[in-house]
């Protein structure tokens, strides 16, 4: 999603002529090359697919909207396993429309997952709750914390459900580093991405996310955090960011990674 | 702040016509208006000051810029006392430009508050320390939840130092009802304010709060966990919102009086 101007055949190729050896893909631009071009894609470039985005939106209320959901699911689930990684990140949803009911919501995501989890473990995939920021709250995702995340992934074996720790979503937030040292030792860091806060946010809220090292995080400590309880994996770099979505796709592969080299380690 | 396109005067009158019994006041139209004809005004029209808006920002690094903020503190603690309100409300700012540190800046706040406890003592003012939403701790306010805020008040006595109960930066939070629950045990609920959450947000993120049952947020079920215990206190509504700015002030003014009486009871 950093350089979604690039097709899929584009990234891979500029990722192999980088140098970066792994790279997390998003559904839309997969079913647009087609699944199984992708597969072989990646596949025959060596490169790993750290994950797949994004499952999730368990939100919704009515029975067909819930069927619908689940099956969804399901799919990016088997899509995730023919992309040949074992991780599916999951975005759960924001409140219906005309609900004031948090807790609701996150409940009616607990009961979807126990519904995810058999599926998910026939094929070999771990799903990976990812918190949101909480602006995103009411319109995206009702689980705003790594506590929050934990909580609802914690009935479930590590295996099977984990949490996404992305920094631009838990860096504000003093209770992280004691959520991400219980989820590492339960082994329940299932994805670790990467992005800035910068200021101002854009309209929307939604495509500000800012290059590594343009903002206020310290990358280091957050990589320290992670990795001092053992987790050892690939690290995703995750930008929305409609000035990145301007410039040219390798041009700012390239400027990534260079960052990555020179904040992140 | 909810209809700041009305003048001083106009808004006295305003609450006068639309029996609104007590308004918070912010410091630069009060400055504009004057100090003494404001506190006249309002005293003269048997309207409560519920609070002044706003005191704060005590997370810069030189000293020249730590002086002049405590200083500043001072004159807003000064002026609380002057206009017959108890309560100064404390935004207490972001992270220095460039600066990764947020547990640093927390820590300056603690410090300064300690500076301003005495001063407060004298003049009979109590701070509430506001946590801002998540989405502001960069630029805004490094506080971002009751339980931080709290956390900055409990060395203080409760008639000094307490916390300000936004519902428009707290409602995300599933921590938020025990600490209200704590907060108010203390008796250190100073200030509880209501505002919707309402998307998409503006660019900035800061003047889409929106009007009571615009949004997601349940004003009943918040102002019975603040009564729950034992609070007994003027709510006030503070709207940043450019559609309501953009209005006749009047009428905002009399559709917030009326929705504060559907939504809220």
């Amino acid at each position: 999603m950093t350089v979604r101007q690039l097709s899929v055949p584009a990234l891979v190729d500029a990722c192999v002529r980088l140098a970066v050896p792994a790279v997390g893909l998003w559904r839309e631009p997969v079913a647009e090359h087609g699944l199984a071009a992708t597969a072989k894609l990646v596949r025959d470039a060596g490169l790993t697919v750290t994950s797949l985005c994004r499952g999730g939106f368990l939100t919704g209320t009515g029975s067909a909207e819930r069927a619908r959901a689940l099956a969804d699911n399901r799919a990016a689930i088997d899509e995730a396993a023919a992309l040949g990684t074992d991780t599916l990140v999951l975005v759960l949803g924001g409140l219906p429309a005309g609900s004031h009911d948090l807790v609701a919501a996150r409940a009616r995501i607990a009961e979807a997952l126990a519904l995810l989890v058999p599926h998910a473990a026939e094929r070999g995939v771990r799903l990976a709750i990812e918190p949101l920021h909480p602006m995103y709250a009411a319109d995206r995702c009702v689980v705003s914390t790594l506590d929050q995340a934990l909580a609802l992934a914690e009935p479930f074996p590590p295996a099977r459900v984990g949490v996404a720790v992305d920094t631009y979503h838990v860096w504000w937030d003093d209770r992280a580093p004691a959520a991400i040292a219980r989820a590492g030792a339960a082994g329940r860091i299932h994805s670790f991405q990467l992005a800035d806060w910068t200021t101002p946010l854009p309209a929307g809220a939604l495509t500000g996310r800012g290059q590594l090292g343009d903002g206020h995080l310290d990358f280091r400590a957050w990589r320290a955090l992670v990795e001092a309880t053992g987790w050892r994996g690939h690290i995703e770099v995750e930008l929305f960011n409609d000035g990145l979505w301007a410039r040219d796709g390798v041009a700012v592969l390239a400027e990534t990674a260079s960052r990555f080299a020179s904040e992140v380690f």
